[in-house]
């Protein structure tokens, strides 16, 4: 099976580090491609960022799906996810609630660790979100500032582990949230007396597994395909994917 | 106080329709003028188009925010209005939002009535995603279809005032929801034995009324303004509002 | 249009004050008039009070509601809040849920701050009775006594200050809640990195809002006027408007 | 231990009612007395109703509650509970919580079968006060009207047992809420396939059961009783109750 | 009425200090009889013991119950409590549920206090499982081990009150959790502001309160009980009770 | 890796058609090997049945987990889950947690469908212990009998399928719920407009998956194994698992 990661940012080395953590855990008959977003920011922070990510992201899904079995958008908030499920006839998954879902099969409670505070509300809207609330223990964040954001997971290696210390004492599982600490869980997970979760190995398993079961994705019920429809002004993939053959 | 109504549809004629029915409620000092989408749908009807419209009211917002004292994006499902408010230093507020936080004030529980069960879900989601389902009562549709989306307030008056009834059973306050159906309230009030809101006119109060009270919108904590950011392929007065000085 | 405040408590000087405060956020066609309890507490701050003094609301409201376009119930708490709802032919808002209502339009999540402890039980249960347990951070208090409760705003300036920012590490907004420290949110605003809402300036704007989009306030579904009926011992206003016309 | 039950409507005929189906469940050691509400309506049924019904219980506790062991609120929605409990030095019950508490031991969900709809809002915002609606089913009422609320119960039988019936579909207990048809339960038990609780013999059960726990009632935390206070214009044994030894 | 005690753990010193502090707050008309697990662990306190020793707790039952008038499962975590209450022809009650029932008739929110916080997690899931999310507080321990669980009550008696007393802050009641520490509630009630519950108290007043009201306890909807059926290497009593006669 | 499938049922067929159904799906890699409980119930289908199958599922995993990477447990209602991912060194899943999680990420709303409205409420239970009310649509059940457990899924083919349209209509994936109705997703997925899960083999890629991630399962927080201890009466395999190595 052919799995497509897209990095909805617009930082190659990123996408790189993402895709190696995910193929360590790749079952063998999965390989996985890239696609880095060239319309965006070089890291996405806010939620205006990600509402303008997500449409990116269904812009690449269109120029791209056709040649993949399963897709990853490979950025916590998982941006555009729900639209892409819509659209496209191929499993999607994301890193946020890929997570999630992988710690609910793991412990009774998760937290997310991430190296900055404003981070937390938006990520705790994905919790929200997927009606998950009775089963998180909250956001956790170092109190340390970072030099660089390429440097996030260097940087705050310390104080990170002693957030997830801390994110142990009520939850059993931690997501450690943030494509720029990707890689980390491995790092640290001999110190930390809780499941470590990162996010873009789930996401990349769940979309493994979901090849396997819904081949064809997420496909009926709400997530029907929604009809034909005319547009204007969208990505020239986007709007042939999305209108009737006649204004193709 | 000036407010601007961002229509989010490129349909105008709709944009006519729901500005006059918000006028009938503004207070006296407040003038209401609009604009209309020229990237995307004639009618956003599903989450990708809403993803996609999403990102267009930014655009909007950019180039027009400066001159108002605060926004109302009409159409409901809200596209980009956490955004927005994360984003721009006036109130914005949005048709869904708005007319769930009204009946929140009239009454114990509020129910959707709209013309299509294919927005159920989608609708749903909102309730959701403001923590409000403890007063949900459902979505109710009519079964009939419709010939023309400009046509359903008339083709499906009917349905949709039994459909009201069968809400009013379990709903205090019902939500009329869905821009084609903007200004139905008034028509069949008389006959539901429940309050009808009409989306556009709480979140056109609802604006004024946070301009007397927050004229800066939402300022603080998760909303506060992001960083400026350097971006890629963002329209040109998006990419000046996110953008720190220098790349301008 | 004529708005009423309604002070639950016999101090005539916090009707002073609540009013203006109200009054700074008042659109240009409303006017404020005032009315306070001749019956209970000189401050409301137990159930048991509250109980009583919402009693007497209904009673200050039978006397006065025919004159005027919506009522505002001044006395965080609500007392009597829902029950005037059912009773009176105007839209009726209370501090509390108005106070709340206003900050879901402007964050994610809400907070109350306080000045005693004491208070903190009785206030959250208005959020469980609102169904918005999912949006709210908690109430916060001071550790600091006071010396009199009509100095409370002055003597605990600094630690609400401190509180306040406390609470603003997991609130978007914050309530000051409690009518002695109305007036403060302007006051202490510039030290805080979160939105300060006065309620009864949102009680205030809310009820204005109202009268444009329903002037016969909650009058459908479970809040339909009940059916007449005899009664003994009420205050004579409100035993006339509850009883059938044979019975006065 | 002696018990109080307190009829919070005016109609005697109900207290003794209530009383003799309370005294087939109560333990030998026990014995109840009754009091009925002297000012009010004759049969509580609305939110106003219930506010103004809830002052006077505690006007009623205050003049009677030093010679009893504990307390029984008996009306359906339990006007004056928190109140009660928060002012007076023995445990109090109420027949609405009592019933949800003893069906929570009994079964997975519970529902509320009552004799008209237009109850149905204000049992149910019951559930939610109590933070019970995860295990609440809804409430059922028979679509019948009856000519008189004294004989509701004999009027209605066939009707609520139908009722009762459909409730049993998705619920282990069922409620029979509302004073008028206390006893009901012990004729339709037969033909019903659920548990059908009476909420004054779950009431006056536990009544009984916390004055072995705890015979001072509710007395800490948030229920500790207030700070003794002055009032204006309260019934002379209340005001005796709430204020300051000076001012008695 | 008789009432049967099970004390699934082992340990027969436990089963009476459990039984007398249960015989102090019973009815003068109820006796009660206790049996000790022969299968299992000394002390029960990871979820795998709590899932062995539900099964015997059936077998136990199935031996004694048709002696008996109502049974109290005597361990914290409440193990085949659902599943003996489908089973016998009795009310059963467990320490957990009954624990919790009782705070949610005296305060507005309960805490537990435990002696381990390995409990805390499993502990927790009752809350879960009830429904009772809204009205709880979190588990508290202190952070002191000790020698000997035997022992704990008065080894941890001092870090115990501690611990109650910062539960105090947030909860009105507070669950003494854990058989190893009934009866402590009587010897640290002076020293804390909370209502605190013991636990094994509250289930034997409640089983006792549904021998009156439900003496064939939960009997009917999901809790009726499961056709005959045969069975292979079940104890012989148990094996007899769930079986066909034709396999007996 | 190696997968174990154990049947907590003691139908060995039921093992075999399971089997059958999860090979369908599992990646190259793996390979599935099947026990059948020897104690206990032909098919599993009350709360007092599980209890008992549940710990069987222990002494079961106790004997074989040595030699495996990974265990299903392979009855709806997931006999034994959370006490086996506490006791040993391996991924274990369930066939209820499994087909929810899939659902999640495949749609908005999932429904259950089974063969019996006898198994709802027990049912219905698994996902209040999973936290996932909010995304739940209720369990639906044909109204007609079968003539023997063996032969529903052909007996109730067609009632199923009507009973899948109608649980379609609120929610996007439908999940078959029961042992006996595995592989009828298959055969009726082209006639119902939802996502059909078939359990197993959502529980059977969930195993594989987390074989990838978290080669020791459930290992930390309140799942970390628990301290050994002697026991009294358990089966010899399990004996030796939770015992300190003196007492084998």
């Amino acid at each position: 099976m052919r799995i497509l990661l897209i990095n909805p940012n617009t930082t190659e080395a990123l996408t790189e580090r993402l895709a190696a953590s995910a193929r360590m855990v790749l079952p063998p008959d999965a390989e996985l491609a890239t696609v880095t977003a060239r319309r965006g920011f070089a890291y996405i922070s806010s939620r205006a960022e990600a509402q303008i990510a997500g449409a990116e992201v269904l812009s690449m899904l269109a120029e791209k799906a056709g040649a993949f079995d399963a897709a990853v958008i490979a950025a916590f908030g998982d941006p555009g996810l729900s639209a892409a499920r819509e659209l496209f006839d191929i499993p999607v998954t994301g890193m946020s609630e890929a997570a999630m879902l992988t710690a609910l099969s793991l412990g009774e409670r998760f937290a997310f660790v991430t190296f900055t505070p404003r981070l937390a509300a938006w990520y705790g809207e994905q919790v929200t979100r997927a009606g998950l609330g009775g089963r998180f223990a909250g956001t956790f964040t170092p109190e340390d500032g970072f030099s660089d954001i390429r440097n996030v997971a260097e940087d705050l290696r310390e104080p990170l582990l002693r957030t997830c210390l801390t994110a142990s004492k009520t939850a059993d599982c931690i997501i450690l949230a943030g494509a720029p600490i990707a890689g980390l869980a491995d790092e640290i997970a001999g110190g930390v007396p809780a499941m470590l979760i990162d996010p873009v190995r789930a996401a990349a398993v769940q979309a493994a597994g979901l090849c396997r079961l819904f081949p064809a994705g997420a496909s009926h019920g709400s997530f029907a395909r929604p009809p034909a429809k005319p547009s204007t002004g969208l990505a020239p993939a986007l709007s042939r994917r999305m209108s009737p053959p006649e204004q193709n």
